[in-house]
Parts: structure tokens; C-alpha cells; sequence
């Protein structure tokens, strides 16, 4: 990391701070590709999708499912899903090796409750193995997401496994871990190197008697983007499930983890600085928007139900969530849960494709774009109706602009028609419709010289709220 | 069950007394075979054979094996295991589907903890159906034990799921109970008639929110001997571990089930009830006898450990089991245990075929046998030595001898060389070696008329007692 010595030059013409004073984080290789990957999917399956009935999470933790060999997809298609995530426009796929049921998606060696138990395919299933080949095949990057702090199978509750305070409990909780500590071992020396491992509500800390799975991930997969545990966290989640994060939203964060238990100033007022996070945080965790791709009309499913398919989010607010996401320098992961042909469902792929078009259409083509060099200033081919600007940071560097404003040349005269202070990877700025023959940004405080490597104007269709 | 009714007929002469007063029990078709059989065997065969380590019976109940996949049998042979039972004189073979690890060695579709999860055989062993058609290829009848009351793995401990009492402790209570209920069925619909259903502590009752086994077994095992639950018990312990039991030894008992909560009775005493019955009980419980093969010099070993040949129980100490259990009306069920190779070692081997071939040699040939007819008296060929007498009653209909002596005729003249209780199926009776021309029996109390169907005339070596 790079110091900045503590100064502060006030260049009175431009009004430009650079503060400095502290060392500012930066991101490692794997939380860079991360971030600027922007989009990926999380593919939830898993026993109970078979089962015709509501998804409920909190019952699904306490009670197994009643027969595992319900899960029997006809059709299983992994390339399908996969394409129907690149249509998305998502750089990246996770699939959920094991959710809370504790049933993991693969064969393994140390776990029984999975894909070997099953008659299905005589037990010689492998969806992480499809999934994993479907994702090199389409130019996806994979990564895999690893449920530990809920197994209804095996009794395991909030990492514990459950029990009186005896030696029992104590053999049963060094059992759990080294099983664990062994599935993780498989996963991250059988499938090629992946691009993120997420244990999902973390995976607490050897310290609180959790499994040693940092150790594992760093020996056989030092560039995955780990998310996370007590030790270490990649990446941070942005405070909600609801695709979203707040603005400004920093990738510099106080703490080097998400735990709660031992930062209560994380949950406060409602995950606020999960959403935002801190832009004098001396560590780097870049926010994670997450969301399920239905979750619309009132659900919120990371789980397929049948008859479930009106709760697909409609494009715009899609298209929102984007701007609310990776254009709030946030990579937004979009859930999706195939059904029990092992297909995503006809009316999922087909908004996954509008919604990959339109983000195309919106960024795809911007009406002029910065050259790199000097002022970040465009001249736009004629006078035009400008409604957004995209700005991209060089975070490599660290998130150097503190607060910026975007001003548009009209009447030949320049005029101001948007302040921000986070830009980070992306930012996406909407602003109301204003001709112009340029555009130009101007950063009115920074850390160090700010490498800005996008500056792009559009004029889009405006989007009702979500 | 055939009534008596109730009356006392004194017979002056010969000291008879019949006495009746209560209905009879009487054995089933299953617990006619079983007491007939004599002599079985029950393979133990579980991952922890595989550890390297001394077996624990109470650490193994508490602490799961780390690797199951310990388990690979190199040269599995269960003909060789069968032909070794069969060389010893057993008529049935039992094997232990799960014992207390909860691991079941076969293809289970309800408990992933299986055959299945083994990367031996690519996950397709199942070695109760090899051990069934083993059974059948060397004409011995196939059992099976079913460990339900202990699963490390799935924190199970004396029946009960392990926890605090929540909806997360019922809800896995109950998932348990029905993937017993599972594996239930399956054992009882897969491989035929079994000789034997064995859940070894009982199978608790459904009244005490254990599962409901007894209706699976009834609906598809109506011919097999039930061993046993709280509803219902077609045999018993024989309150040691011993291999034998006390005498008299009566196949009836004053109880239904061996449940000591609810029959404390039975275990005062050190099991004295166990080990002798009550001639008066009016259930049809007869008694086994267990023993591991390697339970010499100080050892008690049901699971195979590595040089552990030294406590394989010598020739004499088996002789005089033998004559302690099958010649004191109990079915005498030996511990035996293959090892890592998945074979009967040779030296137990060897030792079951010395056993064998001494009981053939002991009591194959008496010196003479009652034809059936008159009197129990038969005559010898000529004036002999005897010191062993074998009775045999008709058990199916009931234990009618309630005393007895043993005449020798010796210089013209009977002379009394024994006086016993039970008989029974088979009592062996030892006595000093008398020289006598005729041998008879004398019932000296009884309820109806006894149906002697053996009474055989040996001399046989002294055995040293144990």
C-alpha cells in the first residue's frame, strides 16, 4: 500500500482538496477482478426445490427434508443455466454447494449427505463438476458458495452443532469442523482455481470454535475472492438483499470483517455502514448487492416454487437495481434457482436476456466517452440531450475522488448538473435531461490524484423507482 | 396357547406331580426354529475395525470415526466368513447392518451414512446382501442386527436426538425415527426372509417416542424372530455376556419386553431374572446367549483389533459355553469379526472349526437314544461308562418337566446320578462317571404330560470349568 503523507493542498482555481493523512487501502488482484466483473449470478438448489412446497428458511434450518431422494432433476442443464447468467451480462456464476439443508451438490468424500446418496443418476452425480465445466465453457468465472452455519442434517445450528455441554457435544462440534475443514479441501483443489468462495453468514472464526477454513482457501486457492469469516473478509455485504446499496457507498471499511458479535456498529441503523461503508476505513471490503431474481410482488425467493414465476422482477426494476449497484460501485450478484427439470425456467431466462440487452443498450453505446488524457472532459459529436454520466475510477489506485461534480457546457457556458462524492469503480449518475456539447467532470476532493478511466455521457430513458 | 386347567394329580408312585393353574405359554414358529437352532453367529463389522486403534465402546458412542472412508476391505469374502460359522455348527448368521457409529453396510436410500458414501467399490458395496446370499449358498439362516439406540454421526445417544428441547431437537427426533423407520423397511423387503431382526438395547417403544419398528417388521417379516422393542420380544437376554446362562434357564418370563425402566425387576440381582426366567411367566421369552469369540485373557472384544489373536477363547472354554447355553435350553449366539482383509482371521477360523468339529465329536454319537416310545429309558449296548445325559423336551408344546432326576442302572439296580429343573429344548446333564446298563429319565414334576423327544447317553471328557 501506498502512503500519503499528511498534507492538504487547497488549489484555490479548481477548488480541489487532497486530503490524506492515513494509508489508504487498496484492493488485492482477486477483489479487483471482483469488482470490476460488476455483475454476477448465485445459483441456489437444493433438496427442498423438489419437494412442491413453500420455501420457509427458518423451518428448512430445523428440519431435514423428509426424503433426499426427491432430487432428481429430468433434465439438468448446467451449460443453460450458465448461458441464461451470460445473457445477463453477469461475469461471474456461484453455485451453492451446500445451502442448510446440508446436502452438498457434489462427491464428496467427507459428507455423505450428498450427491452419492442419491438414486438419482446412480449416485454418481456431480453438479458442482457441470457447473464448474459449463462456467470455463461460456467464459464465466466460477465460484462456489459453501453453507456451514446452518445444517439441519447433522444438527448444526448457527455453527454449533446442538446439544448439552458434554463431552458429546464437544466430539460431535471437532467432528462437524474437520468435515467441513475436508469439503472445503475438496472444493478448492478439485473444480480449477475459482473466482470466489462465499460462506454464506460468514464462516465465524477458529477463535469461536469454528472450522479453520481460511488456511485451506489461502493454501490451495490464494486468488479467490474469500467472503469471509472472522479472519478475513474480501468483501464486505452491502446491508441488504435488496440488490442495492446506499450512495455514497465506499469500498474502504472500519473493520476487517462482518462480524457482528464482535463490531455491533456494523448492524446499527439498519446495516447503514454496510451500505455505505467508510471512506477513512483502513481496510478494503468492496460491498456485495445481492438479491434473488424473483423477489418481486412481495417475495423474495432464492428458492424455485412452482407457480412462483410472477414474482420475477420486471426489467426496470432490474435495470435499476443495476444502476443502484454496480453503478454505485457495488458488484451486484443476482440470484437465480433452476427448477426440477435442472432448467432455468423459461420466464427467468428470457428477463435474464432482456435485462442483459437493455443493460447493453444503456451503456453499450455512450454518445461520447473520455480519451484517458488530460481534463475529463467530452466533446459530444453534436448538441445533445445528456440524462447520465458513467464514471470509472482506476481502483487499483484506491478510491482517490472524494466528491466531484459533473457539469454540462450549454449555451457555451458550463453548467453544474450533478454532485457526488463516491465514484469507485462505477458510478452511474442520473441527472435531468440537459443539452449540452459537453460534458465534463470535476473533482473537487481527492486523495491523491484520481485515475479516472471512464467518463461516458448517455441519454436514457428515465426509470420509475423500484 | 393351550389352557391347562387348573388341577393337581399326585401321582404316589412315581412321585408325579402335574401342576397346571396358569395358560401355558407357548413358542411361535420363529421362536421354535431359533431355540432349535441352537447355535448362531453375528458378525460385527463396522469402520472402526479399520482405525488401527483399541475399539471403546464409550468413546466410539459419542465421537464419530474422522474418516469412514478407512473403510476398504481388501479381499472381502463373506462365503469364508458363512463357511467359518457353518464349520462351527451354527444354523443361522446374523451381521450388524449398523452398530453404535450409525454407518450401514448396505445401499441405503435413507441414511446417507453407507455403502454408498465409500469410495470401496466406487460406492457400490453392500455387503448385508453378499453376507445374505452367502447365508443362503451354505444353508445358514440369515439375521440381521440393526444398531438404532446409539449414532455418533448423527448425535443420537441412548435413542435420543442430542439437544435443547426446541422445535430444531423434535423436528430432528423425528427425522431420525423415520430414517430408522426407513432403513426398516428396506432391510426387511430387500433380502428375503430373515431368520433373526435383532436391534441390539431394543428398539425403545413408539410409546417413549422411539420409532415405530414392530408394525414394518410384522407387515414384512411376519415369520422372523423379533429381538426386540418395548412392545414386543421373542426372545431375551440372557443377563450376561457370557455366552452362558444360569440354571434352570426357563423360556418363560414374567414380562413382555426387557424394557428395565419400565421393569426394574429384571435387572436386580445382576439379571438374575434374565439369566434363569420363570417357570411361572406367562410370556414365551427364551433366552440367549452372547459372547464374543475373542473374549479370553481378559478381553471382551465384539470388533476386530490387530493382535488380538490371544484372546480367541480356547477349545475347553467354548465346550463348556456351549454346554452352559444350547445344554441349558438357550440359543447360544457367538461374536465373531472379520478383519481389515474383510476376512475371519485363520486362527479364529480354526478354532470355530475345532468347536464344531468337538460338539459333533461330544454329542454326535451317544452310546445310546430313546426311541420315543414308554418309558425314557434306554438301554446300552453293554455295561458302559456315562457321565453326560442330553434331554430333550418337545418345546412346541411348552417346558412341561418342572423336575427331573436321572437314573442309572449300575449292578442291577437304579441309582439316582442327577437331579435337574428345567429341561427344556436341550439340557446337558454332568455327573460323575457312573458304569451303567441302562439309563432313564424321571420326571418328578410337570405340567401334562412332558413330550421327551431326546434323551441320549454320553461319556464324554470333563471340561475344566471357565
Amino acid at each position: 500500500m501506498k502512503g500519503i503523507f499528511s498534507k492538504i493542498v487547497l488549489l484555490a482555481a479548481g477548488m480541489l482538496w487532497t486530503v490524506a493523512g492515513f494509508t489508504q487501502p487498496l484492493p488485492t488482484a482477486a477483489q479487483l477482478a471482483w469488482q470490476r466483473a460488476e455483475l454476477g449470478v448465485v445459483f441456489h438448489y437444493d433438496l427442498h426445490v423438489f419437494d412442491g412446497k413453500q420455501y420457509g428458511q427458518g423451518s428448512n434450518r430445523i428440519s431435514p427434508v423428509p426424503d433426499y431422494n426427491i432430487f432428481k432433476p429430468s433434465q439438468l442443464d448446467t451449460d443453460q443455466w450458465v448461458k441464461a447468467a451470460k445473457d445477463a451480462g453477469a461475469r461471474f456464476a456461484i453455485l451453492t454447494v451446500t445451502h442448510e439443508t446440508g446436502f452438498a451438490l457434489y462427491q464428496s468424500d467427507v459428507n455423505p449427505y450428498c450427491m452419492k446418496a442419491l438414486q438419482w443418476k446412480n449416485g454418481k452425480g456431480d453438479i458442482v463438476a457441470d457447473f464448474v465445466k459449463s462456467c470455463r465453457k461460456y467464459g464465466l468465472e466460477p465460484g462456489l458458495y459453501i453453507g456451514i452455519r446452518w445444517n439441519a442434517f447433522m444438527g448444526v445450528h448457527d455453527f454449533k452443532v446442538q446439544g448439552e455441554k458434554n463431552r458429546f457435544l464437544e466430539a460431535r462440534q471437532q467432528y462437524y469442523n474437520r468435515m467441513v475443514e475436508g469439503m472445503v479441501t475438496e472444493l478448492c483443489t478439485r473444480y480449477g482455481p475459482l473466482f470466489e468462495i462465499w460462506f454464506d453468514g460468514g464462516a465465524s472464526d477458529p477463535a469461536d470454535g469454528a472450522p479453520d477454513v481460511l488456511s485451506i482457501v489461502e493454501k490451495y486457492q490464494p486468488n479467490t475472492l474469500f467472503y469471509w469469516n472472522g479472519q478475513r473478509s474480501d468483501a464486505r455485504w452491502g446491508g441488504s438483499e435488496t440488490g442495492t446499496v446506499g450512495y455514497p457507498c465506499w469500498s474502504s471499511f472500519p473493520y476487517p470483517s462482518m462480524l457482528t458479535g464482535r463490531y455491533p456498529a456494523i448492524a446499527e441503523h439498519n446495516f447503514a455502514l454496510a451500505k455505505h461503508g467508510d471512506s477513512t476505513g483502513k481496510y478494503w471490503l468492496p460491498a456485495m448487492s445481492d438479491a434473488p431474481l424473483r423477489g418481486h410482488n412481495g417475495r423474495h425467493e432464492w428458492f424455485w416454487e412452482p407457480g412462483d414465476e410472477h414474482s420475477i422482477y420486471p426489467l426496470s426494476n432490474l435495470i435499476q437495481m443495476y444502476e443502484h449497484s454496480a453503478g454505485r460501485n457495488s458488484t451486484l450478484i443476482l440470484g437465480l434457482t433452476p427448477d426440477t427439470a435442472g432448467l432455468m425456467p423459461a420466464p427467468d431466462v428470457e428477463r435474464l436476456k432482456e435485462f442483459g440487452d437493455a443493460i447493453r443498450k444503456r451503456f453499450g453505446n455512450p454518445i461520447a466517452s473520455y480519451n484517458g488524457k488530460g481534463d475529463i472532459e467530452i466533446r459530444l459529436p453534436s448538441v445533445q440531450v445528456v440524462n447520465q454520466v458513467m464514471i470509472g475510477e482506476d481502483v487499483a489506485k484506491g478510491e482517490r475522488i472524494l466528491s466531484f461534480v459533473v457539469e454540462a457546457k450549454t449555451g457555451g457556458r458550463w453548467k453544474q448538473v450533478y454532485a457526488g462524492t463516491a465514484a469507485g469503480n462505477k458510478h452511474i449518475a442520473t441527472f435531468a435531461p440537459v443539452k449540452a456539447s459537453a460534458m465534463r467532470l470535476r473533482v473537487t476532493q481527492q486523495r491523491n490524484k484520481p485515475a479516472v478511466i471512464v467518463f461516458n455521457a448517455y441519454f436514457n430513458d428515465e426509470i420509475k423507482p423500484i
